[in-house]
């Protein structure tokens, strides 16, 4: 079995242990390019078109030429074929503006495994710590060429928020607003529970779409659940019935502690986990 | 000649035309690392340690290990001595966290020709459009995960304002603050003349200290200029003596045109630019 699985978009496999980009690509000059990430589990990618739905629309921000969807398609076949069917693994759709003065972009699928640390998290939840990012939640629409619901490859302050987690103990992190709204994780969506209402920050906030809190969203309304987008305060996440940081990988993470404060994690106990779980493996 | 070259920071020559970075460098997949950009001119990098000094605090704030200075001086005089000194050229240092599950850091040297749109701009001036980059001027002291002071190799927004101006028909952005001060350009630090004072914003403000902006500064002093950091609005720029982007490539670039308003140009005619010109070529 492959540590690491590479095919790049033309349908080739190849060696993970070969170098594959040019010192002159600007996807690693200017982190310019766009991403996705899927779970892989029992042998098929999970939520393939809300993921590419997303692509299509990060690169449209960039940009960056529509992506051809059957060729992306095919090669995810072919890199989930080519990981196999035994254990989950993580994959990357990686998209850039190719190199300098070529004419095509670059495009690879990468399947690694699964970090411990996301299996701690879907175990134990995880402590957050909330920080400011600086951008008032109306900055989406007045400044485009801030790319705030694009999911771009310029992930350097997203890493650097989780270092500090780290640094302060803390196993993730949430975003506020210069308002004190509450935005996102850096690599997740803040999902809450008020009874069965699940709420989540409205996207038009400044903050990417996630794919799983769309497909939680769909499966909920049939089990009993309202679902509403909403601007939410940290107070919001300290009185909830529950509080989600949901992500393609680790799925639902119960988050027990914010800024120190334990939070409830007795109301719904696995019900949203369940939910997500299944939720994920019905999605388009 | 060579179009590129490139070289390893272990002092290997290497073929700038096959692939260096694995797929799973982060440099790639999360534009997680620091970067330099400096001017090679008459067989001679710019401003090396300037630019060196820049890198080790860059690396410091992405948490990055401290740079090898004295490897990355021996790799810019191998990487100077192949592109030659015929011609101008473009030496990028890049150094990124490497690998995933990898232990070293990634790092190399790319020279690349000038662009054309650089000889442009220095003959002719740019228009420049002003874009609200959405912090507030205090933010890099409060988030410093933000890395508002660093070069990282997360320029997606950069690019994207460019091409905004683009596409509005200006040359080049200035950024504004949320407060509405003036801040830096996507890849220049903003230097403005009231008579003989040359003022740039304060780098506290959330900027990237400019090596152009410090050299022209330290050899001003000699020429019969004061010059200060101090916080700057959009109005200061209208009625400015002269306004010029500074950069290490483009050096100083003279501001014709804000946001529609014509600037003055005729004051210290040219002189700035040959001071700049000049403190380069002694900087350290």
């Amino acid at each position: 079995m492959a540590d690491r699985v590479l095919v790049t978009l033309d349908g080739e496999v190849r060696d993970a242990d070969a170098p594959l980009l040019h010192a002159d690509d600007f996807g690693v000059l200017r982190g310019d390019g766009v991403f996705e990430t899927l779970l892989v589990r029992g042998g098929r990618a999970r939520a393939v078109e809300l993921h590419l739905a997303r692509l299509v629309s990060s690169a449209s921000a960039a940009d960056l030429p529509a992506p051809e969807l059957d060729d992306w398609r095919l090669a995810i076949d072919l890199a989930v074929e080519q990981w196999g069917d035994t254990r989950e693994g993580v994959l990357r759709l990686v998209y850039t503006r190719g190199r300098e003065f070529g004419d095509a972009p670059t495009a690879f699928l990468l399947v690694t495994p699964v970090a411990e640390r996301v299996n701690v998290a879907r175990r134990d939840g995880v402590s957050v710590v909330s920080l400011e990012r600086g951008f008032s939640v109306d900055l989406a629409q007045k400044a485009p060429w801030q790319l705030l619901g694009a999911k771009t490859l310029s992930y350097a302050t997203n890493m650097a928020a989780l270092r500090h987690a780290e640094s302060v103990g803390a196993d993730d992190v949430i975003y506020t607003s210069s308002e004190g709204h509450v935005l996102e994780g850096p690599r997740s969506t803040v999902v809450i529970a008020r009874g069965r209402a699940l709420l989540t920050t409205p996207p038009e906030q400044g903050i990417l779409p996630g794919t799983t809190q769309q497909a939680l969203f769909d499966a909920a309304r049939g089990h009993d659940f309202t679902v509403r987008y909403e601007a939410l305060r940290p107070a919001d996440l300290i009185v909830a019935d529950g509080v989600w940081l949901l992500s393609s990988v680790a799925l639902a993470v119960r988050v027990h502690t914010l800024d120190g404060h334990s939070l409830a994690t007795d109301a719904l106990d696995g019900e949203i986990e369940k939910l997500v779980d299944k939720a994920i493996d019905t999605a388009r």
